[in-house]
């Protein structure tokens, strides 16, 4: 076992950036060997510079064929995703690929069926399972303070709707949001969802229901343990970006509230005020991201099972697309009707 | 318009004791004049009496055929409300009428009639509209701190669940627990609901499902205005009664948390310790008893429609209908599939 | 022992109007049997008579020489606290007494004196003692919780300071004010103080330092049991009356937040609101004058000690004279050196 | 004006690690150019090397003699900071300096005359007042949002006193521990301190009184815009570092609560139960690290007084001083006292 990964990041957008950074700086069992993008800039290759990366390319391939890198990391946009998967299977490297694999069913099987032939480690960015106060909740969960769960409770509301172009090639908002809650819900509940059901409104923007999809949703879900659960998404909390798990269990419940950028209450003739959320995702999940990273990095050196795997990939994909043809046909849709399309 | 509302209570159980003694000490316009039992015992006698009662009576007629009482309160039992309301309308009383009014539809229907051709105010014990929190929420709303809403959660838990005896006789969780969440729903949202879709399963005690109920429910709402909701309810909550709300709207969110004991928290090497809830509805809703009662005295002394009319009893119960529906054969079913039944 | 207390109030003002009722609805122990008020007005009388009173008097020997009446609650006006005390002495009456008893150290050894003498139970009207969060926190105490108390903080602040004629005769911050703060801090602490240090300063009213006081005030304690504490007092706090307790010790801490009208939080874009606390003593302390009286009831049924004696609001007396000098002369100033001037 | 700031880190124990790696890895506008650390172990040079630093020795003067290096972080035992500071002065670095610069005034200010003669900039480590949470109320106090200042309140507890043999050379628990809070209550009071009453304890360990000191204590504060304020201080709170500070003011108060390692409450039969804080300074001040060497970049850089000067913390000095005199003395003690003797 080499006691460093050596990494290449293919990618360099917001969210490339921001694991390039981690990798560089905030995991010393991590070394940031090099980047690509396909429309590599100068300012992006700056970048990379700075960071250290020995190779800066336009093509993943330098990263594939250079022995030295033991684990490539794919932020590139969503429909390469499979394809590099693939490729990066078969040059041998350990894998954490950002989430959805593909919108493809079909496309994501071939994908993990590389992976498994080539007796890799694959990790998906769900990159909440890492956060500080969903883990805490996991925690209290595994060490049997809660009992059985019976009750998963998520809300999930962003600061602010995408644009409607966005939104029209996004998959729809239970395959571009909701995902992540899907997957927060099968970790918490520590079960596979097994049937859900959605309502879902065009309450926020009406160009997001022209351009087909709704933008405030919320959806039960049965889990094959025998829990029950809900997940509420809206495109848009005033208020900032509020995410929030509940759990609850036949000994207890653990509860999560939104981070904030303070403690401090502000009390005057109004009230007694505190601050909105963090921002946005890049705020609040700031070390959840380097913790998925450190998660990764662990799992590649010792040839362990990640912690989130492609296969949780893939059940999260079957819910979400569950979801959408239950709001589609108004009726509770079980997750092997998905399942046994494909 | 007389300034004092005489009062005369029907049924001197736990919550008609609860009503008796509001009416004879904390509500200066009411004044409690009588109170029938039919299994009267001597301890409710002397209770009633020590409270100022002029007439203690083994018989309802005692006070509808007093011409000084101007306004019944029944709080017997569920399978005498419709006939009495009916019999208090005939005599020409205001009538304040525990929920539910009947479990039955058409004696519903009748009840209502009768109050209607009377003339007379109507006012369905759902308090908790009447508690500070949830008044407040509803508050802000109409004060246009929401926006237009968006998203209604209710969660309502019980302490402890009642004997399975019970729940065989209680209508099942929908009837007997989750209706008055309905209320609460449709009094946040300030919309009528269309549609609910609901899952349950039998989590705390196998016997609930023995006598045919669940004891941990989910439920999705659909509402007139667009809005959605989900109220979540379990007969058991470890930590107690779990009393919760939340709207989210277009300009902001409303939520409360549960009532506690006291503010005092104790920080030591566990952890930083707040109290339980309080322990269940006597004690958390007992000013919204005193609260309802204020109300119905109001609206009868001025002959004002009540704040919760025999029609919002009857939509809450199309609601619960629906939910059982709902369960039963696992589709979501409109409320208007119910209200085409009667 | 009789099963009831037949109680006489003296001074239908503000106060006493609240005992009075208090008696007279909650407490089923004691029964109001009269009323005096040396300037009493029809208002007055009316109220009297509908809660019940027998006496309606401007005579407060109307209450002493009525042979049914076994204790009266003294609510005048400060100046006649302590003859009204002797008078209820050697008329055999138990005696609630607001505090304080008088503002001259002899008058209330005197009164102290001859309530010893006659053999009865004197409750001075320390009622924060009976207030649910901080009755809470001695309760953790004395549970061993908190282990050896160590420092003991107390914030006590008013909504809008009192008119500058008031503040003239009031006696200043310390007798008026900070008084309550000094019980409590005995209250906490399980000790008596033994030296304060006074700092105080005007900053919310010039008035009320052209009449010779202060507005501000922040004093040290030192405890007879090695404890130290702070107490801090503002005639002017702009979100409303601020009440918190904190008491630290060897094994933890226990610390009491403000009651606030509900526990609804407003969540938009200025951030997330929560309520003022309750506006002021009438509203916050609503309970704790009803425990007050339930607690002296109980004492003076069962020829008991008072929770709170005529020795208590001495020392509290004491305390607050120490501050006053130490204020004056910028020292701190021991207990005994004012103990010693008596 | 150069873009980035090259700096020399003199001390290479565990703040000087943390200023070492905060400079390599957080600082854009920084480089971590050397490392000079009088007792330097392999494991040192390794962990400095990691981080790039070009110059690794056991001699200062190798960081003042490059002529690259613009700045040093003196983070060496305490009696080299002001020798230090002097040469680092000669040799023309912008200084950031560990507290206290020394526990001699005279030789304080020998320093602070050097750099001024050399017109250089001089940051105090100081870093509490770089926090998220005491930043923010001080922005609030700039904004207006609290008015005139007129009560500061800071508790500051340890999570475990230090061996008894520290404390006998650690200069006393004002100089060792509460000089961070007389900063913090200047800084948040927006004045300076003239006068300090100090009351103080032995209640934790005993072996902290043998070695002529006291673990608890409680020092009022007068400052000279008229506010008043306190500060208490424990070695030994069980539920670990307990950092709060409260500012009231004429038009509203903000008070921060400690951070917690996260959100989430359990409910459970014993009640709702949160996180401990944050354990001790390493986790709390992990970001305040940071963001005092990033404002002391940019002042370096941009040649503008440090955000905390030299004069910050010879103050703070006077203040400690003073309050250990207080506490001998039992007598309230003026800073100008102090300040005289030098």
């Amino acid at each position: 076992m080499s006691e460093i990964l050596r990494i290449g990041v293919i990618g360099a957008g917001r969210i490339g950036k921001i694991h390039g950074e981690n990798i560089a700086r905030f995991i010393p069992q991590a070394k940031l060997e090099g980047i690509a993008d396909i429309r590599l800039t100068g300012e992006q290759e700056a970048w990379a510079k700075a960071l250290g990366a020995r190779i800066v390319s336009r093509d993943p391939q330098d990263l594939f064929k250079d022995p030295a890198i033991q684990a490539v990391v794919i932020c590139s946009s969503t429909d390469t995703h499979a394809d590099l998967t693939i490729a990066a299977a078969k040059a041998g490297k350990q894998i954490f690929c950002e989430k959805p694999i593909d919108l493809s069913i079909p496309k994501v099987k071939s994908a993990l069926e590389a992976v498994k032939t080539a007796g890799l480690t694959l990790q998906i960015g769900f990159n909440r399972r890492f956060d500080h106060n969903f883990a805490r909740i996991r925690e209290l969960t595994l060490a049997g303070e809660i009992g059985d769960v019976q009750i998963v409770k998520i809300s999930s509301r962003d600061p602010a709707p995408p644009p409607p172009a966005y939104v029209a090639v996004s998959g729809g908002i239970f395959i571009d949001m909701m995902i992540h809650d899907f997957d927060m819900a099968r970790f918490q509940a520590g079960s596979g969802i097994t049937e859900v059901y959605a309502a879902g409104a065009v309450l926020v923007d009406p160009e997001i229901g022209k351009a087909g999809d709704v933008d405030t949703a919320l959806v039960t879900l049965k889990f094959a343990n025998g829990a029950i659960g809900v997940i509420d998404n809206s495109r848009k909390a005033v208020y900032g970006y509020d995410q929030r798990v509940e759990v609850f269990g036949s000994k207890g419940a653990a509860a999560a509230e939104n981070d904030l950028p303070s403690t401090v209450k502000l009390s005057n003739a109004s009230g007694v005020i505190g601050e909105k959320p963090l921002y946005f995702f890049l705020e609040r999940y700031k070390d959840a991201f380097i913790n998925e990273m450190i998660s990764f990095t662990s799992a590649a050196l010792n040839k362990k099972p990640a912690a989130v795997t492609g296969e949780d990939g893939l059940e999260d994909m079957y819910a979400a697309l569950a979801a959408a043809k239950s709001l589609k046909e108004k009726r509770p849709v079980p997750i092997d009707e998905i399942r046994a399309q494909y």
